[in-house]
């Protein structure tokens, strides 16, 4: 049975997006190895450009389009590191990013897409979706689904790609898993390269639906208004990226705020590298379940870093 | 005329060292690009061991003690980054360390010092020195100079080696100045590697006798109870650092407090790492005399990431 998204889907992303993402570094922490009792491999995607993984997906998405579909522009209502990956990718061919926000989107978000000379149309919340679908409908532009979309789970997939290509023998690979399109490209990936590795996603326990879902093997919708500070995790998986995660047995940890706060914390004063909560889950899963981490090589993905440190105590 | 410290020591000191520093990445900001107009690449000794440069030159010092030297340990009166570095590489040769700290240090220094085995001996401020020399008279052990050390100023010295190897063609080398064991290690190894390419040190206004001394040919003293947030960069030339840096032309430029904040911000928003006052001094250097960094491919040490981002704005 072939996976809708296949590990050649995943190097040719790698060739397609090469010269317009960065090759991020691979960090070690003497403190995290010792405290885990493991070797840990920080692949540091909060170091892309936009400051997150998205730029991957949203690259090989909007370079994967013909001419004349690219010519029309696109389109996406996400309103987080999807956004400004859009936005990123779209100045790649110089074409025209509708970036659907709401009214109370964050001032630094808007200005950061602003940044990369997309159009921002705000709208209510609720209206969104709608508002993207009537631009697709007037402009001919082209809708980047954030993580049930093909293009954009085999660019996700080119983290861990250079990473099994940096690292070799890993044990075990994390990565946050919201809507799933960074942990099915992970997964893919390593089913290639590193067959007998264990694919683990962490998530908020208050946004647990891939947790459920993975575990009672029935896609469930997202937790409606989760209390996270990881809010690039508050979706649900998608079609494409929940039979992907099944098929390929990865599974989730869920973790606890403080743990992500307690994480972030690390991140920041251990390794020096600024971590979003979203991206943060990696080390919180680690101290939540130990035991599945002791004596292994473990491949870690840092998803983002784009946060205003409001998480920081005094 | 022979300089005190050669590239062949730099090489030396690189093969020593090899197995206990980090290969520290180099990252770029297509943001900061834009904004300087030049090509920009940024040697991240924050993410270096000990989170500074700092662990080259004492790891290259503690490596090159024969072994009943280095039997008897070592000794250092700094309480900064060069403190945790002699404590760091004693533990490489499982030596003893006395690291003299006075009663009103940081407690996180000094819990980052006793982290790695140290002895730690508290006195008053005004006592370090002399209470670091009664150690070496009592026990034997080695003091291992933060700077005017020619062991010290070769391990400094690798940072540019890497970068250099990596990066080709730079016109323009920048790192921070305080004893000058970095920016003197930095000369020798670009004499070498790009004998076209200038050598800039960045040292705050408000602690400016690298400055005069250099544009004055008269080594000055420290200025005393200078008032910046740098606290890596307080301490004057040593003789060997002033003469390195005298006879191979490089020259300071001197940033405002202002600027350090601003420098340090535009580090943990647009390129997710945490740099110290100290090491942000480089970005505020080109932000000041921008003309001298315009068109050209410029390589800068961000010296380390110890900070507890007491500096942040609210």
């Amino acid at each position: 049975v072939t996976l809708p998204v296949t590990f050649d889907d995943v190097v040719a992303a790698a060739q397609r997006i090469e010269a317009v993402v960065s090759r991020t570094p691979v960090l070690r922490s003497s403190f995290l190895d010792r405290e885990i009792g493991a070797e840990i491999f920080f692949k540091c995607e909060n170091l892309q450009k936009v400051g997150a993984f998205k730029a991957r997906g949203a690259a090989n998405a909007v370079l994967s389009l013909s001419p004349s579909r690219a010519a029309a522009g696109v389109v996406t209502h996400s309103s987080g590191n999807h956004g400004q990956a859009v936005a990123y990718a779209a100045t790649i061919r110089s074409i025209p990013a509708w970036v659907v926000m709401p009214h109370d989107a964050n001032a630094v978000k808007v200005a950061a897409v602003a940044g990369y000379g997309a159009t921002i149309v705000r709208c209510d919340r609720s209206r969104r979706q709608a508002e993207a679908e009537r631009i697709v409908a007037d402009t001919g532009a082209t809708l980047i689904h954030p993580y049930d979309d093909r293009n954009v789970i085999a660019g996700q997939g080119t983290a861990a790609l250079e990473l099994l290509t940096d690292v070799a023998d890993l044990d075990i690979l994390v990565a946050p898993v919201g809507g799933g399109g960074l942990l099915s490209g992970t997964a893919i990936t390593a089913a290639e390269m590193a067959p007998r590795a264990e694919v683990i996603g962490a998530e908020p326990a208050a946004a647990d639906d891939a947790y459920r879902s993975l575990t009672g093997g029935v896609r469930l919708p997202a937790v409606e208004y989760p209390q996270t500070l990881a809010d690039g995790l508050l979706t649900g998986l998608g079609e494409i990226t929940f039979a992907i995660l099944r098929r390929l047995g990865a599974s989730v940890i869920t973790v606890g705020e403080e743990q992500i706060v307690d994480a972030a914390i690390t991140f920041l004063t251990r390794m020096k590298i600024v971590v979003e909560p979203s991206a943060a889950t990696v080390l919180a899963a680690m101290r939540t379940e130990p035991g599945r981490f002791k004596g292994k090589r473990v491949g870690v993905i840092v998803s983002g870093g784009n946060t205003d440190l409001s998480w920081l105590p005094e």
